[in-house]
């Protein structure tokens, strides 16, 4: 027993397709294997596990009636969990299986990624947790001495996928190491087996096609999709191709969503980017703080800001916490973070945009001048790529084989890339597309000319993580520490990873009456709500010159693995057309 | 030189008074003075103080228009700063200062916490830097050979309280410890100093005032009180009393609030709260994840729910993120926490409650029984409360110099106190205030109940901290999961810190039927909006058990410390009558 089911015998379920790239399993498939043969092999298992269904449910029928072929011996080791269910077997995680439970029992819980029957009397299933830690488990009536029946393997053999069991199991070496699972030296021969919660019938979205790379990123095609797709995926052949599940899908099924090896591992980077950040920075003698959500004026022009009834007044929701960082300074606290939503009511349907998302934010005390500021940015990114590059080498890859990326490219140790936002300027207007021969050092730069920038400067220093300096003033918000050697420039700068912007930052002006005089210039009054308040801070006390940054985390996290939008890194990203689950 | 003032000459700031409590200074001041002796001295240092600035003012426009009595030979030594101002000395912060520097010269930047003149020739200033580090600083214009000017000496004795400061001075050891400075057995003699930030001529809370504890609690004192403590606090001597400023005077000045060394050490003690929850739970292999503020729908009912319009539909804020937590398990992450903004449109005016609030929130598969989410709950709490009693003993004296708090009692190791609902209304009926004698088990308990088992539980069980089990189901929301043993009670709970709720928690229903029972049950429909896509998920997929809980940061710190409100720990609190600064 227990050999593995030959690769032509493997089963309906997409995510064990090599092509579908679910984890570690797909990239250890049968990619020998011929479509054809494949299709032919899966169609037979397909009508092979229905029989074997069908059986199952007239035997189960016959046994309730108690007209049964034969009385259940094993019918308390199987069927749904009770409040009095017991597994006294030790338990033991997938990630921990090794040669130390050799043949002995332990307690297993799982996710039902694959089952079937094989004839009569035994049924694989595949077993899953924690992401992908998947391993084969068997189930035989005909060993001799086990407490299973015919009755407990049909019953296994029919579990719905993504149903969750808990298992009691001996561990086995099988015959041959197990291909589809990323367990692959161990297998479980299952004594007992308790459903703790079923899956439906047909689920929303397979765990095949939530393994794949997203197809259309449009969020309009959201209603007609999701339930084709849905029936598309548990019905097709892997081997025809899963078919590709849209973003809306994805986002409109997310257990589903989220269970895929590869959502998982963008989750698991993303958090990495988190916490590099802050451990870069409390090692730097930061300190955190939280800025609230809810401001009691539009602070910084009063475009694109959320607004809603509070009490008897009205609040907005803060664009960044930009004021806050300032007033931490000023408050003594000389060097100062915060990691938190913020908020753009900004109609962009883009694969750039959310109207929530995650800043990583951070603003220091400038002792001689604000490239220490830029420094410790560049520092912290550094850290952050360093850390992905390092230890998340397994994430990456596997990342890569659904949404395939060139290595990310960093700056030789030491040889941080800087150019100045004209230097920017004119190396696009010698060396860029044709379009963009004009471009003028005093206005922003579009998104096109970044891109192609970013192209070039790849090109020119090999590095995909550059910084741009010294934008022009009526580029930058009214905070802005003019360049004191040209004061049509600012001390202000954007960090672009693969010719995209991820950080915008910059010296902040700290003197009340040149904050007054830039406010006045910008056509604002410094006395009106919601920068009054601002201003009001530096005129209470004397506030050492600083600077910052605030960072997009789901920005770093798109454009260092190249996916296609930011919605596929943000848990639960919000649009303009977006509000839900 | 460089003997330190004696106490009786000390000065008119605030900050210096023991009795203000402004951290180690405050502590070693000189306690055996009279109160009437200080006065006297005060005066007489107000008034000597006042004459040498008047003289200053003269000399500086006698030099102005040239006509002054002496050239002033150390006019590039001071003044404002410029682009051009260098200081090539070493820069050493405070806290480094040590016997390694001892005759060295060096550079700090810094606040003016007290500026004085000693006669004509001499002035004494006090820096700061990093919350409390304080360190006396002298000047005179006696020294043959220095580069110092009388001029030089009257234009620092004359800077103005809580201005920004970038010196150069030699460090010495004064003739005797200084009492007033935390840097007792150094002091700075200085060479050159330049002017980086001015404060304004008064402030709106001085240091002194800003570090006693919070007079009035009421938000509605605000607008008289703010103009009147300010002109008290800078005007009144410190003997006779700081001022006390309310806690609306503390928020609306919210830079010279946050450089009192007691908001720092609040602050301290809150990100290290938030750290610890975190540290432990990474290594319990939690994983993190960012919930969204906005939703589409409200969840819970719909009461206490901001709504804003939201391009052509409505949001809503997120009341907790529950849902979420809850969407993560069934996603396949089995052990997820958060830390993020919540928000409550009640219009609750107590010190418990804000509008806006940071929930540190967790949420975890049960494998056998909910007690295993109690237990990491109570883990996670334990190591927050031992890590503060380790390493935040000075942090947590200073903060009892200024609001007094009894040591909190932890249950002994291994004997956590947890009562279930009925065991604490019995107590209470049997032990509690005449007023609870009739109090019932399947009602919820009043925040007098709360204080008053409390205060029964420290008495018999010797703790603060403690669990309230089983409570009943009609105390609880929907996703509550009742107790297989008795349905009218839930298997979820609250925990108490001296008396009041810090923590909600339980196992939640992780089967869609019977979700939906209990959604009817409670006067709900299972396929309402905000309801029906929370269902979905569970009607999606298999979900494993599963339970949770979500601490309020700001409440932990204040209940810890014995704060008199959680507006003194939040950054920046939101009330329904405060959204500004």
């Amino acid at each position: 027993m227990a050999k593995p089911p030959k690769e032509a015998t493997i089963p309906t379920d997409p995510a064990l397709n090599p092509a579908s790239g679910s984890g570690a399993s797909a990239t250890e498939g049968a990619e020998t294997q011929s479509k054809k043969g494949a299709k032919k092999a899966e169609a037979k298992a397909k009508k092979e596990a229905e029989k074997a269904r069908k059986a199952a449910e007239r035997e189960a029928q016959q046994a309730a009636s108690g007209s049964g072929p034969s009385e259940d011996l094993a019918k308390e080791n199987y069927g749904d969990i009770t409040p009095t269910t017991t597994i006294s077997a030790e338990r033991v995680n997938l990630r921990k299986i090794g040669e130390e439970y050799l043949g002995k029992t332990v307690k297993v819980r799982a996710w039902i990624q694959n089952a079937r029957m094989q004839g009569a009397k035994m049924a694989f299933v595949e077993l899953r947790e924690e992401g992908n830690w998947t391993i084969q488990g068997v189930v035989s009536a005909s060993a001799e001495g086990k407490p299973v029946s015919k009755q407990m393997v049909k019953w296994i053999g029919g579990l719905k996928l993504e149903s969750f069991v808990a298992v009691e199991a001996t561990v086995q070496k099988p015959l041959e190491p197990v291909k589809s699972t990323k367990v692959s030296g161990y297998e479980l021969h299952l004594v007992k087996c308790y459903l703790v919660a079923s899956a439906p019938e047909v689920l929303g979205l397979g765990l095949g096609a939530a393994s794949r790379a997203v197809g259309s990123l449009a969020e309009e095609e959201e209603k007609g999709e999701t339930a084709s797709a849905a029936t598309a995926v548990e019905g097709l052949s892997i081997n025809e191709g899963t078919p590709v599940a849209s973003l809306a899908t994805h986002l409109n099924n997310p257990a589903m969503h989220k269970r895929a090896p590869v959502s998982q591992a963008i989750a698991d980077i993303r958090i990495a980017v988190e916490d590099y950040f802050c451990e870069y920075l409390r090692a730097h003698r930061f300190k955190k703080f939280h800025p609230p959500s809810l401001i009691g004026a539009a602070s910084e022009g009063g475009a694109n800001v959320f607004k809603l009834p509070y009490f008897e007044k009205e609040a907005f929701l803060a664009q960044s916490p930009q004021f806050y960082k300032q007033f931490e300074i000023a408050g003594g606290r000389k060097r100062v973070y915060c990691v938190g939503p913020v908020f753009r009511a900004e109609n962009s349907n883009t694969p750039r945009h959310m109207t929530e998302f995650i800043g990583l934010d951070l603003e220091m005390e400038i002792e001689e001048h604000y490239h220490e500021v830029m420094h410790m940015l560049e520092g912290v990114l550094l850290h952050i790529f360093k850390g992905l590059s390092e230890n998340y080498r397994e994430e990456i890859e596997l990342i890569r084989t659904i949404y395939p990326s060139e290595e990310f490219l960093l700056p030789k140790d030491g040889h941080e890339v800087r150019l100045t936002f004209a230097e920017g300027q004119a190396l696009l207007r010698a060396e860029g597309p044709p379009e963009f021969k004009d471009v003028k050092d005093n206005e922003d730069m579009s998104t096109p000319q970044e891109k192609a920038l970013g192209a070039l400067v790849r090109k020119k220093f090999g590095t995909d993580f550059y910084v741009l300096d010294k934008f022009p003033v009526d580029a930058r918000p009214f905070y802005a520490m003019p360049d004191p050697a040209n004061p049509e420039v600012t001390n202000a700068y954007d960090f672009m990873m693969r010719g995209q912007e991820i950080l915008s930052g910059g010296q902040r002006l700290h003197l009340p009456h040149e904050l007054e005089a830039m406010i006045r210039r910008k056509g604002l009054d410094p006395n009106q709500p919601g920068i009054k308040e601002y201003v009001d801070v530096f005129r209470s006390v004397g506030v050492p010159p600083h600077g910052g940054g605030g960072i997009g985390l789901d920005r770093v996290v798109a454009w260092y693995l190249n996916l296609p939008s930011v919605h596929l890194v943000c848990d639960y990203p919000r649009t303009p057309k977006r509000l839900s689950p």
